[in-house]
């Protein structure tokens, strides 16, 4: 299945909890496509490649496909996630409220600078790297949220693999080369922005 | 040109760039391909998008390609930039080297919280929100980065439209139906843990 597809389903899962939000039962894959600048026949195309989920006249009942969506992406459950690296980005990504209303539960944060160690950031007592390995089993936690420096980070994603994540959500500007047991999905926010200038330019060019 | 070729340009511009630190003048498109888990196929055809940059038995020139990339993505100049909320995550971005390193430069920073506006952030004094059409013009910024609330995206994001800048780069999870003349790249961190998930589940179910 194409990468682009599976970035859309979370689009349009959003986009279905927010017409949810406003009390809409339905919605049409024109009005759903309108909603995110695509055509009606690639909202169809996206959900044929998972199922038959539109009612002739009707559309796409929200809720129901919300609850397709989340399976299909595997956010029908609770992810037990960690968050390492407790510094300015992360402090403020332990803050940020969309991970749990989208089935991410971070439950444990870890540094290794002794005035962050022991501090609690929303709620979230930050434990000593060390500890890793020992919380990651005790909690059961599959996800981690890499959000180091770069220079650090290859190091720590090693522990993250030796302790049996199995994925690791990449915010430090560096790739990491991981057994293939281990899922990476690497933000690089500066890469964002060469997305956003790269659009910028070419809608000049027009 | 598909999107997800620009947004391997920057995969490419990041090893490139590394690779340059670590003293190597040229890669062939088998070793590039190889650290960022492509065929060599798929290198040189991305690369033929653009042009012929390769030299038979040599491979790629490090340096000559990164420049050739920047030209590309538009980020061989100064993007000159503003951040719009500075809460925790807004706050988080200031601090983040990589913006500058890859040709942004976030000139001026704006909220509307009476403890936040006047506070300076890595050298930066954040200013009301009220200036910023001001401050967009004076600075010539093109680019905005919105770190605000969800349920302030959408008006804070009409005043940057009237403002007149170019690009805004979406931290908010919101969808932003802005101007054809506005781009806009949405980051929704959520979303990123979601193809994590997905990717975690499709490898449990082989």
């Amino acid at each position: 299945m194409p990468k682009a597809v599976v970035s859309r389903l979370s689009l349009y899962l959003r986009e279905l909890q927010a017409l949810v939000r406003d009390d809409n039962k339905t919605i049409s894959s024109t009005k759903l496509g309108r909603l995110l600048g695509l055509t009606d026949t690639q909202v169809r195309k996206d959900f044929a490649c998972f199922g038959q989920f539109g009612y002739p006249g009707i559309g796409y009942r929200c809720e129901e496909l919300i609850g397709e969506i989340r399976r299909i992406l595997g956010t029908d459950r609770i992810w037990p996630a960690a968050m390492v690296g407790c510094g300015n980005l992360g402090q403020a990504l332990l803050g940020y409220r969309g991970f749990q209303s989208q089935g991410f539960s971070v439950q444990a944060a870890f540094d290794i600078a002794p005035d962050i160690v022991g501090s609690n950031f929303c709620g979230l007592k930050v434990d000593h790297l060390d500890s890793l390995p020992a919380v990651v089993a005790e909690k059961g936690i599959q996800l981690a949220i890499l959000a180091v420096p770069a220079d650090a980070a290859i190091e720590v994603a090693s522990i993250l693999v030796k302790s049996g994540v199995s994925g690791v959500l990449n915010f430090a500007p560096v790739t990491l080369n991981l057994p293939k047991s281990v899922s990476v999905v690497g933000v690089d926010l500066a890469m964002e922005l060469e997305q956003l200038a790269f659009a910028v330019v070419k809608k000049g060019e027009k």
